[in-house]
């Protein structure tokens, strides 16, 4: 079940995992962070807003990016350093999103990779754009 | 239940949230973003990691840095342009997580704020250190 | 709280139990089990499939099976010793699914009863179907 | 994202999935498929009984199976026909069980194959024995 080591990985690899975000989706993850941001939480509220109806939590679609790193690419056993987001457009309720992670730097010696890390809507559109630092995990820590 | 306008915020002001995070909101956060790395999930694998246990997902701490955001400081209306995470110690279950969100430069005319951001576990241990820029609602926009 | 003993039981008794499987139910029994195959979690890759679009996990199906076991016959102290399923038609989000246990096969001696089991939808369409070995709760052990 | 082709696959060919049941997940499980039987939910009930106190739900063993089948061998396409189950031991809150899935049979005109499915939990002790009946799918339904 381990992941790869930074031996077996090389610039351009990339792995995406997507899902459809449903309102259980955002009811949940708003009562495991706290975030009731009307924003999300008030249809009412939210219309009146520049979005015009509720938008999902950013943070969210970052969680699908902790996935495909966490059981894709590098997989299990990496450790993640770092994160940078740019939240780019507005995710509604129903999106399909799919977040693509590729390796664009390696530090051997430091057992260190920078991941390309976006995610994009069923249209296409980029809704979140960024990079993270992993840990890939070690042969001997892969578990 | 609107936010603070830029012109009500000023540096150095702050904001926080709190909670703890139980093995309920693992479960949850792991089903809502997919992230099943078995880090988190898989106790026996767990164990045999550097961590020797689970630890919670880190982007389940940042999603406390949203809700103080979100719902504190600037709060409602907010629009969340960025975050950057740095990931400094691992989170367990039965920790309780304090997010600090604080403001630390402001750009009046174009409506930004930066705001560091911090996560603290009970023992004051920093557990994610970062900064995030928001736009603090313009007044006719606070909903 | 107990339910019945095998000498409460003839052959043909029945009960049932239904409930409208919600996203929610899908989303949640995917954290639970793991599942997050895009059959049932992503909508925009679901349509490509011959069902044309998300589906309900099987086994949600069977858990409706356990639940009129469980709960209604024979009922609490009940040990659940085998099921077979047959998966007959997709489930989809918003279907009102019916599970009937019915008792089949009785073993006084060995205190064993089979049932047959199956689940429709609120259009009366056979969904799952299969049967059940169970040990029916002994009167000292009903709790 | 899409699964094995019929053709890609081999007798002996194996995936495990694994995870740690919580409280967490037993309290869900219940609310999704209605599975109040006080076996799995009445401490005090459940302590009176052989087990000697709660037991998991036989059927969220099973969704472990179908988490290794859906998204690992053969994954995403896969059509799942039917599934025996044989519950051999108790499933307590805390194990960490392991869905193993087998290729034992290949029926290729029919484009039918048999898994055979175990779960074990973290000692080793076979918890569900059984088998299941899957398509695969076609390379041209992979989504």
């Amino acid at each position: 079940m381990g992941g790869k080591s930074i031996q077996e990985l090389k610039l351009g690899d990339w792995a995406q995992f997507s899902k459809t975000v449903t309102e259980a989706d955002v009811v949940l993850f708003a009562g495991v962070t706290g975030d009731f941001n009307p924003a999300h939480m008030d249809q009412v509220w939210a219309s009146r807003t520049r979005f015009q109806g509720r938008i999902v939590h950013g943070i969210l679609s970052a969680g699908l990016i902790s996935a495909a790193i966490g059981t894709r690419l590098p997989g299990p056993g990496t450790i993640y350093l770092s994160q940078e987001l740019k939240f780019l457009a507005p995710v509604r309720i129903g999106d399909t999103l799919t977040a693509r992670v590729e390796v664009v730097e390696i530090l051997e010696q430091r057992n260190r990779l920078r991941l390309g890390t976006q995610v994009r809507n069923q249209d296409g559109t980029l809704v979140v754009d960024g990079s993270a630092w992993v840990m890939p995990p070690e042969p001997e820590q892969r578990g």
